[in-house]
């Protein structure tokens, strides 16, 4: 497995920046900042745990999306993942929201895409594609989730990138990408075949 | 012009949520979430100021994209807009943005999209449709940014869809979808044609 290095933010906060609030999900931080003609403003930017996707790649070569149920959330169709605990590594977080989300391990992750989607939240997303699936219990999800198990083809899944219910714009645009250009969509296909 | 309505988040945040924090961009709100099992949990969400961007279309038709460069982040490929300020419609905040960044007026302003793109955070985006430019002043931008006009043709705007500096996600994948769609793409080429 490779090293795993944290994305970088688009917007740079400096290390001494203070926290100013501490919610359950969200930290809100603050610093003062120079602007171009040497004034100085406040600058503000969240921090929330990391998360992790896991795109699992069965052995008939499916990919295993869910369609989840979150409280106060229309039903979307999704891939299994959640946040990084605290003391936990990003391939810990992998395996375990892997498990209780759809009851498989796999034998293999490889890192696709890791980076820092909005630059005023210092958040970092990793998508992991997951190979060599083994079923091993039942589902047993977090309370605040329900989870269906929803198998589909590879291009299926770039037809995915297109409806309002996906959530995830880091992938669908990659998705995209691989419809427009065929050398791409072929690459990517054999990235996401099984082991 | 169109009655602009509010987009709705992805996630609901009920009318009594509290607010736990006020900072200079960001609040903080927190409410009594009852899960799928009847318990009960703290959910939070963030809200900011929602945000309106302009794709101002010159009469020669190509598109007026700008070179941002903001503190403490890497000079960006982006279109003119800003937030919304305190008792500001977003109109007016799309007038104020252009004029701000670019010296230029429209006489006509077409709304393309409206959406909130983060579930957890109350922030609505509104992208607009520039026509009937007309150069009025010399540009006098916030003291918070630099920025340099840049003249794209249609087909060119298409491909800066790609490019890791193109700042607006949400634009983009409307832009590979029409890249991947001819009658979707000559749909937006009309959209996108002068006045």
């Amino acid at each position: 497995m490779q090293k795993i290095e944290r994305p970088k933010s688009k917007q740079f906060m400096p290390e001494d920046a203070k926290r100013v609030f501490k919610g359950v999900v969200f930290d809100v931080y603050q610093w003062d900042q120079e602007l171009f003609d040497g004034s100085k403003t406040t600058f503000e930017k969240i921090k929330r745990a990391d998360t992790v996707v896991v795109i699992p790649i069965l052995d008939d070569g499916r990919l295993l999306l869910t369609e989840q149920e979150q409280p106060g959330k229309e039903p979307f169709v999704g891939l299994p993942g959640g946040r990084v605990e605290e003391g936990e590594d990003v391939l810990e977080t992998a395996r375990r929201e892997l498990l209780e989300e759809t009851s498989y391990e796999a034998s293999e992750y490889i890192l696709w895409e890791a980076q820092q989607p909005v630059s005023k939240i210092d958040w970092a997303v990793y998508i992991f594609i997951g190979k060599g699936l083994r079923k091993v219990n039942s589902v047993n999800p977090d309370k605040g989730e329900r989870n269906l198990l929803k198998p589909v083809t590879f291009d299926e899944f770039l037809d995915i990138a297109y409806t309002k219910e996906f959530d995830y714009t880091e992938v669908a645009i990659k998705l995209l990408e691989a419809k427009l250009n065929p050398a791409k969509r072929e690459e990517l296909r054999k990235l996401f075949s099984p082991k």
